[in-house]
């Protein structure tokens, strides 16, 4: 990629949404001053040097609109999308730190419920809020609230995960259907005028991403949110070099959630999802994880869905009617503020 | 403190100012829902139990205006902030995660500039960004940039530093000037139309605190940002139960700080620094301080400025013309966004 000037004047909100743009808004400013042998850009969780074990940091901001939305909110949601970063690394979450950027009027009766819906969420996935920080913002100019988490884990040693592990003929898993928590956050939005029921699927993944950690065939576990689905398949497409071939008609995706995207014109593969996981395994071991995965609560729905098919880089679906096409990078973005 | 709930039915910009408002803010919220053994909201960093040694986090979110001030800006601030934060835990910084809101409309030579601030002040520092994440907020929602930062340091086992520590007769130290910081942002500001060649105190204390802790009668340090000198002093005194006595002409104030703060109505003993550090000492060891600390370039105005003086939990400023006056707590926010 090319490292100079980004040739734009101004952010866009384009420079948010988890694709090309956002890459670009990294590579071209945060990892050209901050790169470091630390700092992998890739990696939903880096290892922190400190034996014994390797010690493993993510982090995470949240600025979802509305707070509360169905199946989830603003305050789960910042511990479950850390937490998850370390599940699918591997790690086993420990800690959590907070920062609150709190909007001047916010209701405190909102925010109370926010933190203690936060406060279950971190005992549910066993991890403790270690420090934390709270900055008020004049109103106007928060959005309610916006929250930062950075979590700390431990990953067994030895464990080696991650894009440069996957090979031509692997397979593609995904836990769950896709789209749901894009689909119910855009719901939960009064500006669109339509009703349902349709939940989040907001939750932890740790229990997903531990079952399939004594496989020795795994290569890579993510979980879609930002750009959902077919922005992890296009990061591993371009940095295999491998073709992604999914198939569409093994992609789980809840019917009320496919009306919804057809109503609206959005596309499920792109919405992001905060409890699914993708992974990546031999052949072999792809059947065993979805065995593993479908007799978990979490993992009914899972599904192979595709595999790496010969070089290329690119992500192509097999369509229900027999045909291919090119599923593209993200440029804009389809919803904003959804996570 | 009563732990019931906040009687206000709306979060108000005095509950962010670091005084009274906001430690019930913390306490009734987010205490109250998140409290566990490693959420000590006292301290400037917590002990993640790892063995071995002590690994110390600490995080801070960082909403300055303007981004740019004399003597630093928002992202050189977002790595001294929490840089000083593992510091005057006694901790050797070591890792630091990044959240960037960036609010849509901001320029890239901007952010451009501030990031590599940033990875200038951590490269000085020693420390090294292991994961970040960056957020883009709608046109109006985001005050140019904010920033939030965890750190993560390891500190020498067995060494035992905090406000339990303190005892009557201690002395309390501080490093340098007051004030600098909070009256360098305000001018920088142009709805003040005041011009002056006032710089920053923002930097790192790093070698500050280094340089007490082999002295066995240090008992405590703080960097006295947001409340400045005052707030911390009322930390102690209602910890301690002590009070806190202070010299109003030992206290090291540059001319045109003071001169500023006379025009506009400020008292820099509530003024947030970012590069001094508050210590206590017990009175050996004090003098020892002083010497290490004025042998350093960023300790040469040190000064004693204080001791705990019996039961009480006040805090009193012996006046220049030898009276005495209590500082209260800080109740409403002298000065928003400066840190």
């Amino acid at each position: 990629m090319n490292q100079g000037k980004i040739e734009d004047a101004y952010v866009t909100l384009a420079y948010g949404n988890g694709g090309r743009y956002m890459r670009e808004l990294i590579a071209r400013i945060f990892t050209r001053h901050l790169g470091n042998p630390q700092l992998d850009i890739r990696a939903d969780a880096s290892i922190l040097p400190m034996p014994p074990g390797d010690v493993m940091v993510t982090t995470d901001g949240f600025t979802v609109q509305p707070l509360e939305f169905p199946g989830g909110d603003i305050g789960s949601l910042a511990v479950h999308g850390t937490v998850n970063d370390l599940a699918v690394s591997g790690a086993t979450p420990l800690y959590l730190t907070l920062n609150a950027f709190i909007e001047e009027g916010l209701e405190f009766d909102v925010l109370d419920r926010l933190i203690a819906s936060m406060a279950r969420a971190a005992r549910d996935c066993g991890v403790k809020v270690a420090a934390g920080d709270t900055k008020v913002l004049r109103r106007g100019e928060g959005g309610g609230l916006y929250l930062a988490t950075t979590g700390v884990g431990i990953r067994r040693p030895g464990l080696r995960l991650g894009l440069s592990r996957i090979e031509n003929g692997d397979m593609v898993l995904v836990s769950g259907a896709v789209g749901d928590h894009g689909t119910a956050v855009l719901l939960a939005r009064e500006d669109f005028g339509l009703k349902g029921d349709l939940q989040s699927d907001a939750g932890s993944v740790l229990p997903l991403t531990q079952a399939l950690l004594n496989l020795p065939g795994l290569r890579f576990m993510r979980d879609p949110t930002r750009g959902g689905l077919v922005t992890v398949m296009h990061e591993i497409a371009q940095t295999t070099a491998l073709t992604v071939r999914l198939d569409e008609t093994a992609i789980p995706v809840h019917p009320p959630v496919r009306g919804v995207c057809d109503i609206l014109g959005y596309d499920p593969l792109y919405l992001a999802c905060e409890g699914r996981v993708v992974a990546v395994l031999s052949p072999d071991d792809a059947r065993h994880a979805l065995a593993h995965w479908r007799a978990l609560p979490s993992g009914e729905d899972a599904a192979i869905i595709g595999r790496l098919d010969g070089p290329g880089g690119q992500v192509v679906l097999q369509t229900e009617i027999g045909g291919e096409r090119l599923l593209e990078e993200l440029e804009d973005d389809p919803l904003p503020r959804i996570c």
